[in-house]
């Protein structure tokens, strides 16, 4: 008999570019034509910062998660920070395992520890739901302006 | 016959400490007891990261607008970027004199220099009709946690 599933979060790594990572994020919008040293670079700069939490899941050699957080140094709230989420995605093959909820759970964690006093995102109304369950409310609306059309 | 007051778009300066920066965000939210010492170093980590755009309007001496913009280095999109507009505010005395829509149009116009894809922010649903005329659209809800309660 197999034994349960067990799914462990851990931190983006260079060699995800090989497992699919970005793949998974096409699953949630467009990711175009990123080559290893773009995507490395990106890698490097975002490091660089320490501003950037991505953490992903693995399935059978496979990232079938991932989920991202920047944060903000604030000046107000005593200069304090704010953990923005963004791309939260999970494989079509793989919801309904909670994965994404662990993913959020660990960036609020990563928040907390960074000192952040609160985390953020937008999502679309029919995620609310879902957000809830890692103990978010609703509170503004999102304003959008695309640059690039 | 006094000239019709003219108002200049500027990048946060260390001395506008001094020149009641801060008491602008206090119209917004929560500062709290910051010393000049932890503005300063929040100044410089903000700097050092390349990835804060901070702007303010003065008026006799006195800070009395600032909007802060981060841009977010992403993977989706071909690796681009999204500039988050924060912490727009203008002091209840200069209200009405367009200096909120002038920010958020210099910060918009520094997110296409950077090469962002998109700028988004979070309003109040109260806001939203400000921010149309800087050419946002709603689009969708923002959910929160605070980690500080």
């Amino acid at each position: 008999m197999a034994a349960a599933q067990e799914y462990t979060v851990r931190k983006l790594e260079a060699g995800d570019f090989d497992k699919g990572f970005l793949q998974v994020l096409g699953h949630l919008t467009t990711v175009g034509d990123v080559s290893r040293e773009v995507f490395e670079e990106q890698m490097r700069r975002r490091d660089a910062s320490g501003a950037y939490h991505t953490v992903v899941i693995e399935d059978q050699g496979r990232v079938v998660a991932t989920a991202s957080m920047v944060v903000e140094l604030k000046f107000i709230h005593g200069c304090s920070k704010v953990g923005h989420i963004e791309d939260v995605v999970v494989h079509p093959g793989m919801r309904g395992k909670r994965l994404g909820l662990m993913l959020v759970e660990a960036l609020i964690e990563a928040a907390r520890a960074d000192g952040c006093y609160k985390v953020i995102l937008d999502c679309a109304e029919s995620n609310q739901a879902f957000y809830e369950k890692a103990g978010l409310q609703r509170k503004e609306v999102q304003m959008v302006r695309y640059l690039d059309r």
